[in-house]
């Protein structure tokens, strides 16, 4: 199974890592880290810098896509390689999912026009202007498109693919050897638990 | 205020990047990945490849160590490059901190020596015979050592350290603005919640 995950400059570092973590650690799982040319990506505060091993021509038709996203995304909303790799890749995969304001870029590549998918809170709306059905929910199965909320629910995302595609117990086993038992000092990771002035400061 | 990441060959990524991803947005944080030289660092995988900026000598006094673990702390274990920065920069630092099987480095360069720690679950026996007091929670705090459980810990971990150095409010709005609202899939996160047959398999 080859897993394809795009980067694009000013990408969010844990959009395409914490799914990484746990997809890599499917077995028989080989992936990729693709992006128009290989080439090392920085991320969006210009620090973390990742290597894309191929260029998109090199991985053609991946079983399965993930897109980050972060404030790179604007400028992956308008024609250019990465959404043509993404129809072209899109043909083949078994699924094509995406993190944050990752499902923005399929949107506006036309992958989720009239779909349910969600993206990060604070571009709902953003989402729903791009032909999707957006939804509140922490990540969202619609056939093989699967997209997740902001940033670190790639890794709820990735658990919940695992276990569509590899079973349960895969699924198990990788989060208990990531020990992924969340335990946050605060409930502010939601618009819905966190204190209003924060939400309307960050909205 | 400088954020010194430690990455050596074998690292496991999200142990790195899930405290990146947090305290990269820390007001006035710098951020620095730093190994033995400025050079590409493979994970344990062999699939991400991440960039160290800097060598150990050109970061020597961070305010906030950060080590992650992984396979390849075992050879991090006896006297070396590591060791020596670290001794050196725990000198000054505000904070030495770790990620799972990180502490483990820590504790055989003598920085954990009678404290309470934690590490991965299966590494507790290993952190108490290099002289730690290993303590199963997410996340430990003695004095300036903050130690976290495994891999995904270090997100919880660097949430709330950044509540000591930063204030509850940082922290909350990057809890917010990373969404991070856990909902994992399955129940097993932990040896306390997992099916007693997948603990023994992982052991």
């Amino acid at each position: 199974m080859q897993i394809a995950i795009a980067l694009f400059d000013r990408f969010t570092a844990l959009d395409a890592a914490g799914p990484y973590q746990v997809l890599c650690r499917v077995p028989g799982a080989e992936v990729v880290f693709v992006a128009d040319r290989a080439r090392a990506v920085s991320d969006d505060a210009g620090t973390l810098v990742l290597r894309a091993q191929a260029g998109y021509a090199q991985v053609p038709s991946p079983d399965l896509v993930v897109v980050p996203g972060g404030p790179g995304t604007a400028a992956q909303l308008a024609p250019g390689p990465l959404r043509d790799w993404l129809l072209a890749a899109d043909q083949a995969s078994a699924w094509t999912t995406s993190v944050c304001t990752g499902s923005l870029i399929l949107a506006a590549a036309g992958l989720l026009t009239g779909r349910n998918a969600t993206t990060h809170w604070g571009s709902m709306d953003k989402l729903a202007s791009l032909g999707a059905v957006p939804r509140r929910e922490r990540y969202v199965f619609d056939g093989k498109y699967v997209t997740a909320a902001g940033v670190s629910a790639g890794i709820d995302m990735a658990l919940a693919l695992v276990g569509r595609f590899a079973g349960d117990e895969a699924a198990e086993r990788i989060q208990l050897g990531i020990e992924y038992d969340p335990h946050p000092p605060y409930h502010a990771g939601s618009p819905a638990t966190a204190r209003p002035e924060l939400v309307a400061a960050l909205a």
